[in-house]
């Protein structure tokens, strides 16, 4: 079966915040839908999306969402598939408040919590999951992760030129 | 038509906190019905009670959670009546969490938030709605707020009596 | 009688926060008086509003205030009508100390507390108040509700569109 | 004219908290009168309280108050005295709430913020103001100072001791 | 391949914290190897387990910590699994560091949090992650879900039972 | 006896901070000294500014600073004069740490504190206490407070046409 | 020049905090004073004892206070020795201040802060500071860390029969 | 022996913060070694250095990272020099949680922490610790501190002036 991951969003401003997991999807090649439906707005449609989404073939859903962010709560309550939860940043707290409302989830629900704004990694945990079963994904993850160790080496021989030129 | 409060609780266990509530709701003659529902267990139940609420004949509802407290949210998504959230305090968080998941609603969908543990002016949230349109109610709640004075008084009394026998 | 509402706020520089709050009551026609009055600078001023808000005719009273925000437990001292809260970011703290100050009241005088900055919400929580003896603005709010949705159904589009382009 | 102190309790229950400072007033032979009384269940006997304290003979007030703690912002908008304002522990916030609804005043009227149940030092600060004008209570006041420091080095002596002994 | 899982504790001492983490594993038949390991007492340790986990055949990560919890980082800098990260609460922020520090991971290695002392929630997130791949594994998680709905509704009986004793 | 105010500060970047300070100080014709000292870079000179504040002529010390500000307790530690403490937002946690540096003095040494960046309160405060022995300063204080109500007034009338205008 | 080091409390109270600081020290054969000194009760002496540490030969200092706890920054202020500070919790904001007091520091005037109540923390941080020139401690400690791992390996020892038991 | 510092930051995008680090160290004419390494995406790197930071001649690491900020753990866990954290200002929680991250150590590991962007105190507390066995360095560091009286003079002077021209 393909590798189908949901993302559900509260709102289509947060685009930006959710730009580098799309991109991060896209780069593993893993097929993606991405849908704003709100918790408080449209319970019903951010319900459906959960209850139908295994049968639609999903196996991971990621949810983005600020302030009393119950949108990955939700989600999680109405699936068996495991649900990331990405607290936004946004309002007069800075997204502590999504980031509680996210986490703190009741036992027998849970919801994987990655950093506020954290959409690459939501992205990054996705595909985690999904190289499970996929060998070919694992692979390439594999590759990825070597990666980021290269583009620190960049930034250290960066930082010893700006060092040499003080 | 009487006036009649739905309460629902994320857990039997919160009874203590929200003992004050069915007290004063008692004592006010206040029909009631109580439910423990969650909004990540059965998040059908906790809409349906939500949904059904208005044509059921109640006013307002109340409810009391804790932790990544999504209840009212939930309650309120589904409901045109207005919802009272009780932010219940619990685990490491201390309630504060249950505080901000509580209020922090978007633009839409508003919870009446009363302070952590407040299930005592929940109720009384709920008396002075209810008193908009039943004068007799209004009154009972006009003398309530008159004695509370009174116990203010004595616990004036009893001050000055402590410091005479310092 | 009529469905008015007062609204009282610490300021007239928080005109902003609260636009919001007045557009929607206009848009459901809802009778209202706004008024700036302080607490602290003139605390007889916001005792009177409070004290005749209910044979003014007043229902609902809405107070928006910044900091050490004690105007919504000031009204609510004065008044048996239900007071709803708007604490307003500014400051040092970005509005956590008007949140816990206006909504941590002690038992006997509730604030129905809505998110930091929720001028909007105010008044929707009003209308929903209101409502439950007013079956036409009832059937207004419930068509408002429904619409919601709709705003969410673009939003799901253009974030679609978005990602299409990406 | 003597040096009259003014205390408000919001509640009795706060003795414990003020014990100290009447027992440092009693020290220094300062008269007081300790009130109980609500900036939001007797608004009015607060305000008289207020309103009368410097006709009454009073120079200072002290206002001890927890959660949304507006006692004290209430007496400081009725007098034109200084009020020392403690903000006392209790709820679920341990005294934070209580903390900034009494520092976080606005422009025009301070309140003198002392620590969270710091009773005792509430009672040094009008001490340390009525003796600006009172040369007996400033050389008492000094003693008392110097004081301090004995308690410190009895304090070291015993420290001393017990590492001897371990 | 078997459904095997790595728990990885900062201490011995937290044992009641992630017994529902185990319990929930055994009920669900998944093996698991439980470890005591410190990334800072013993980080070669902590390396070692993760960088071997995946061809010791584990398919998913358990790290439980407090204090600045680095364990979950640690672990998922040195594989390619997914890792779940537990805060634990303990010492004077109760958690909150513990929390900030598994949570706030920087682009390219998530760690999957849950709540505080969420222990057998991250054992019921590894389930739904090991289910994907595992049909009969999801089937078992389908009904433990319905069941929480079960246990809910004693709960619902209980307290109707509490408040008609009231 | 003049009233004289020494002013504290850690910084002269603080300068707008306390510009209010100073106007409001000038505004009530009371004699100030503002100095630049450091609890930490010169305590020496902050010890010896506040020792010998008092046979100076002094009679009440403001202290303004910020991070962890110490230079409110260092001055109190070292006079028997009541200070005033001005919490200074700056830095990564925006005040939070002033304030608590400057508030939570342990028991014998008060700072009295106004809220974060609250520089023209220290001075109002100043004003409230040297009143307690100047009779026209007492009087023209009355007057101040007086005016607050006034300019509320006209903020009221902006807001009412600001409304009309909407 | 022998391994000297200084200890400064703000009280003897803190004894427990601390006892693990004296114990390890011993255990290093370091030379040790323990003092109790206030940063605002006895500033004469707590400046005292910093400036002469270093004549008095001392090598490093531990403070260890509570609240606003300014003992480390005004040991810091007074010597050129390094200051290690231990933030000790007590009091309504649980260490929090203390933490916030003691980091920090403005710019020219550090503190090496530990964890809250982190006693034998700073002990180790200065044992680690005197190894640099002391080859012998070096070794001892060298040794001390390998032994963390030990007591690491017993846990996980126990935590497996633990398990074996369930 | 060299005075040799080795410096560790998570980014090269930390340079501002760093920068009056490095202008301190080369004031003070200490050898350093720059580089950047991630805890996370070269953790073998970041062990690598620290394992051979003592035998490469380094006597003092500092590290500096936000989010999770786990470098300072790490490092420390894997050597036996002092390490010194500066928590890096960044992300939704502006630095707390790499404060809490860094300072909050387990018994065994500490890291010296200082202010959040303290990259100019990190390297004075090196030079603190080097001028313990460097009479020369120890001078330096006098004059240096009593360099800073100077500066707060001279604002002194300034702010002095700004009042006069008030």
């Amino acid at each position: 079966m393909a590798n189908k991951v949901m993302i559900v969003m509260g709102s289509d401003s947060d685009f930006p915040i959710m730009e580098g997991c799309f991109k991060l999807l896209k780069e593993f090649g893993i097929e993606f839908e991405a849908n704003v439906a709100s918790a408080h707005r449209t319970p019903e449609r951010a319900t459906e999306l959960a209850k139908n989404a295994k049968s639609n073939g999903f196996k991971v859903i990621i949810a983005a969402a600020g302030l009393a962010a119950h949108l990955g709560g939700v989600l999680a309550a109405n699936t068996t598939l495991p649900v990331i939860g990405v607290p936004v940043k946004g309002g007069a707290l800075n997204g502590v408040d999504a980031l509680y409302a996210t986490v703190q989830m009741p036992t027998g629900i849970p919801v994987a919590t990655v950093a506020i704004d954290g959409g690459t990694n939501a992205a990054i945990l996705a595909v985690q999951i999904l190289a499970l079963s996929d060998d070919s994904l694992a692979d390439k993850f594999a590759s990825y992760k070597a990666n980021l160790a290269n583009s620190v080496d960049k930034k250290d021989k960066s930082l010893k030129e700006k060092i040499a030129n003080m």
